[in-house]
């Protein structure tokens, strides 16, 4: 037929298909979708074929186990590693010739037999680091130097942060509290000086006795110094002699006197409501939830392969610790037994007339189950008032008498803020005997053990303090540097929040620095703190805690959230007791914060959990990895910051956490103890440096002035 | 004092501070905060001092203009911009370095006079693009070929995308539909063809006629073809004359016949329900909607600064077309004047016995506004059902007689699928005749326009076909090649959606070559699909339409919606009106589609609405704004997607779009008349060419298995 020949510029090629050409696969699959979709139209059966299993936790299991079974087999066969560097390389050359133009040809398919390779741009090809880590998707951004702030801002806000920074690594110093050995690299590196591990400074736990050495041994005692301890003003003097303190000559040792704090704390303050530094903390912590969740995106699978690779561990035989927050006393009326207060005080108290036997049996019960259970460790809280000087003494005979000691256990002392209770009913003069009758004894047990043989041994096994209350009650005092010091304080009105953790963390430090010039254990102090009240309290902890539990209220300040984590200063949290007390579960930051790359764990905070101990931890992991679809890594990360948390000593951790626990990133862990993956502590670390890479940046205005003009 | 040395590894300094050497303003800060704190301790208040403004709509506008202003005063400052400049320079080379060691030193802070500059990571270096584009941050991937799935899935997944694309370019260019430039650049690398800008298909629109022109010009109609039009068994031959028609030797036309499109439709259908291409596509998505998150966060500004410096021009202003959905002869009771179905008749349709005169007068009046609001256009729906070959003839009529043409309207025919309707009152013999009643007056206006003066007139003001029903509705037979044909489709049971959608794409593709041939105006397919039921309905329209309204159930399949972005298939999404009939509107997938880059535009989709109109479909953008924080950027890049997808001619196009808006990226953008950041159009632009390239590489087999020997 002489047909007008259709347009030139389109082909009317429409070349006709029939059935036999297809594969009959595909036939039947179709004719199984159409036949389906007849049977069932948009019911969720028919539509399951489409999908993928987003919302049935067991199908993405499954999925995720079948995926894992197909990677592994693949890993075996030579010929598809090969195949897999080949699309690696492709993919490397590709990315930068991706956008097509007229001349435009796909890119050259033999980057080996090619003869001028191009050069690669480097963030497509293996990134060098200094450590051993599986390869994984790294997530870079271009041109990123201070996102969307003014540089003034920028500048200023990494200033001050760097400012703050420095402040809590000089406190943290001081009271052999721990800092990151990598943000302390950069501030040093900011300084120009030269970082050094000698410089480094760490907590002394005391190590378990061994198996054939006896807990309960009072025989080792060091000497009497002969030093005399005398609390004025609250802050702790030492004297050589008698003679030395009548001359008002104290030894010498340097502390944060009252002006000095408040002036590090006003620094910090006015930080946190500075509209720029705000701005700039806001972006960079969204950027690392964002960050982070492509991350998880990315490499989930290698991290998840990673662990399945790893043989004889997963979560359940990793070691956690458990911190243990309110007080053995403090329950509410649901925990009295038989609803009365009397009872408490007879079954749940270490002082009473059956000498805490009850308390001491329970105890027991619960570190025999640990021991069985062998990965739970636990650090209960036992309380110290200040209503009295004899309290440690009936604490550490208490110990001793009933044989509390447990390897699985290590103790915290915890003080109530309460003094206006004692005040009111004239226990006790003023806030400074308070602190005396809790301090005083410390110091005196640490001068001369010999004379107190019990509190001494008691002291190997205990190893922080925590400052316990409701944060939401108001103090009606505001603090400045110009508040009574605790001698002149007399008044029933409690002190603040603020003062509380000032004069404990002194007396703490100068009780350290003491104690370590002896060789003795030292303590951390780890106030509850940011459960509730003012944001101020999260502040004043920053300064003066070594950790901290739980923390909710850094979700109220991105400044504070991003000291937290650029001081990666730990968190223990308790979604399930928060749950009850203040905050809906499911609203718990502990996820976000998780994600973000805060140090934060996992804890119970219900001492009644006692009762169901094996499964109570374990029931906080379970609800958490359900709730917030933790996979197993998540839960092992965060079981891994809960060891390095908690106040077992070098040689446990060592154990637990691998050799080189000190370091930082991958070289830091030993996956075949935590079952933490490679890929995951490199995308930690790597996040971390670059971070504080914009505070080091910033830090460089003088040699940008010159380079400007 | 002689005493024992502090140990050697810790200095002992706490330099004394005293508020003289403090800021003031540091100092009246912090009182500040404290006070607060002791007036209103945890209350709103005190917080907000902290927090940054994310609940409060307001407080983030204020905060973000307050921004802005700062960058722009900034960028005034040629010192500024040279810091900037060194910034940036000097985070390109710390990047590298940012893994501090033993041997760590902070990196280098000059390096425009350090005398051997290292070669910088190409990736944090400005990148290398074939446009011109304010700078932004680009997130980039290293390492990525394949994330998270076997070698093996990855390249199946690939090939069977890139079949099922190549099917689509197909069904697209035969019916002058349209097919995005970038995937079809790519489609040809993969074949190792050249593309060709000569070989693109574009619709054809007629161009409104001039102000002085007369729209109801009925004096130009070409001469008659004498061709012969004869739908048999559903397809339309066309023949040279009654002589060869009696022969039965047609014109030659391809197309797909039923086989084929089976076959084709089959490999789609497979592909949605294959397990590792489900899992790849679900991955890539995922990826896309988290790359945008971080896009937006680290360039929001700049996107906003650049709309920001862009004289004239909001979100007011720019183009937006407007699709109305439903038939107008379609309303619920509700819409019923007074309730009865017979004032519906009435006043509602062109056919009645007052000549559809109210209906024009309302048409008229919406058109009028339209008209005075100058940058909102609609494209309304007209009836055609089928039941007679009259109705045609009788709608053109209609439609000069009142003189409904507009500047700001285009109108679409929207086809029924209520077959079984006239069946049943016997008002048809079969479907094939329904076809005929539809799309002979077509041909014989397109053969003979001079006998056909009115239809020849009204098709061009038309742009395209809709088929429109309720979706959920069965069919109760299964679609397949062995479906009857049309001519023996008589019983009273409906033809289901694929079989309506392939009938009337072959009619409209043979119709659109035979007006291309004689340099008519050609129709789009634009269906209603993915509004409900069967999920195969988007598998039908991926093969026959240009773009479909609503979309919503590719929530339920990764594999299409991912196809749906490859392809760019502009879906016109309605959430106001879905919200009333399907679905929630917090629910409607429009802002996810949108983050992820599917080809998304927003309209009204109640005709009664008509009585507000110059707020309807502003008040649809308003709320999507709101509920889902759209930004200006958000909105403009939606509204220019609406234009891109409506039938407006060319030269319409390029006023509204600017001149190269055929080109794709930010080169296709004119950001004066579009308001969309450019940052915005490279992004989506780099995007696309990623996903496209890893399908690329994908296909290179053949040298992989060569490089792997």
């Amino acid at each position: 037929m002489a047909l007008p020949a259709a347009p030139a510029e389109m082909p009317r090629q429409f070349p006709k298909l029939n059935f036999s050409e297809v594969d009959e696969n595909v036939r039947l699959l179709a004719e199984k979708v159409f036949a389906k979709v007849l049977r069932e139209e948009d019911s969720k059966d028919a539509l399951s074929l489409f999908t993928v299993p987003e919302d049935c936790p067991i199908g993405q299991k499954e999925a995720k186990e079948r995926e894992l079974q197909k990677e592994l087999a693949e890993q075996q066969s030579v010929e598809t590693a090969k195949r897999k560097k080949s699309f690696k390389m492709i993919r490397s050359q590709s990315l930068s010739l991706q956008i097509p133009t007229q001349e435009w040809k796909a890119p050259s398919v033999n980057p080996v037999l090619s003869p001028a390779t191009p050069v690669l741009p480097s963030a497509f090809l293996p990134v060098q680091v200094p450590y051993d880590v599986p390869e994984f998707q790294r997530v870079s951004i271009s041109g990123d130097y201070c996102a969307g702030v003014t540089v003034d801002d920028y500048e200023q806000a990494a200033k001050s942060l760097v400012k703050a920074l420095l402040i809590r690594e000089k406190y943290s110093r001081l009271a052999y509290h721990r800092f990151p050995r990598t943000t302390s690299q950069y501030l040093c590196s900011m300084r120009d000086e030269k970082w050094k591990v000698e410089d480094e400074v760490y907590p002394d736990f005391h190590s378990p006795p061994e198996e054939n050495e006896d807990p309960y041994n009072l025989d080792d005692a060091p000497d009497n110094l002969d030093y005399v301890i005398k609390i004025k003003g609250g802050i702790p003097f030492v004297y050589d002699n008698k003679e030395m303190m009548e001359l008002n000559e104290p030894r010498s040792l340097p502390y944060p006197d009252l002006e000095t704090y408040t002036l590090d704390l006003s620094h910090v303050l006015a930080l946190i409501a500075d509209g720029p530094t705000k701005t700039y903390c806001h972006r960079r912590l969204n950027f690392l939830e964002s960050k982070f969740s492509l991350h998880e995106m990315l490499n989930e699978m290698s991290e998840f392969k990673e662990l399945k690779s790893n043989p004889h561990r997963d979560f359940y035989n990793v070691r956690k610790g458990r911190q243990t927050f309110h007080r053995f006393d403090k329950f509410n009326s649901k925990y009295n037994p038989v609803g009365a207060s009397e009872l408490r005080d007879l079954y749940l108290k270490t002082e009473n007339y059956i000498g805490g036997e009850y308390f001491a049996r329970m105890v027991k019960e619960v570190a025999c189950e640990l021991e069985e259970s062998k990965y739970q460790y636990t650090e209960p809280r036992l309380s110290i008032y200040g209503r009295s000087p004899d309290e440690w003494q009936n604490l550490a005979k208490w110990f001793i008498k009933h044989k509390v000691y447990s390897p699985n256990m290590r103790w915290i002392i915890q003080v109530p803020r309460i003094y206006d209770i004692f005040r009111s009913k004239n226990i006790l003069p003023s806030f400074g005997k308070m602190l005396e009758n809790i301090f005083v004894p410390l110091f005196e047990a640490t001068i001369n053990p010999k004379e107190h043989k019990e509190l001494h041994l008691f002291l190997k096994y205990v190893t922080g303090f925590d400052s316990v209350d409701d944060e939401s009650k108001h103090s009606g005092h505001m603090f400045s540097d110009k508040s009574l010091n605790p001698d002149l304080w007399t008044s029933e009105k409690n002190p603040p929040y603020s003062y509380y953790l000032y004069y404990t963390y002194v007396n703490i430090m100068l009780l350290n620095n003491l104690r370590r010039e002896r060789g003795m254990c030292t303590f951390l102090f780890r106030p509850h703190c940011g459960e509730a009240g003012s944001i101020t309290h999260l502040v004043s902890a920053f300064l003066t805690a070594d950790n901290i539990s739980h923390g909710l209220l850094l979700k109220k300040s991105p400044v504070l959230q991003y000291l937290y984590y650029l001081a990666q200063i730990p968190i223990a949290m308790s979604p399930l007791s928060n749950n009850s007390l203040f905050l809906e579960y499911s609203k718990n930051p502990l996820r976000e914060f998780l994600h973000k790359g805060l140090h934060v764990s996992l804890s119970t905070d219900d001492p009644m959990q006692f009762h169901y101990t094996k499964e109570a931890l374990m029931e906080e992991y379970a609800i958490a990895a359900q709730v917030w679809k933790l996979s197993t890594c998540d839960l092992c990360e965060i079981a891994r910051n809960s060891v390095l948390q908690s106040g077992l000593s070098d040689k446990e951790k060592q154990k637990f956490l691998g050799v080189n626990y000190c370091k930082e990133g991958p070289e830091g862990n030993d996956i075949r103890k935590t079952n933490v993956a490679q890929i995951r502590m490199a995308f930690r670390y790597e996040t971390l440096c670059n971070e504080l890479s914009f505070l080091a940046d910033a830090m460089k205005t003088e040699q940008i002035s010159a380079l400007s003009k």
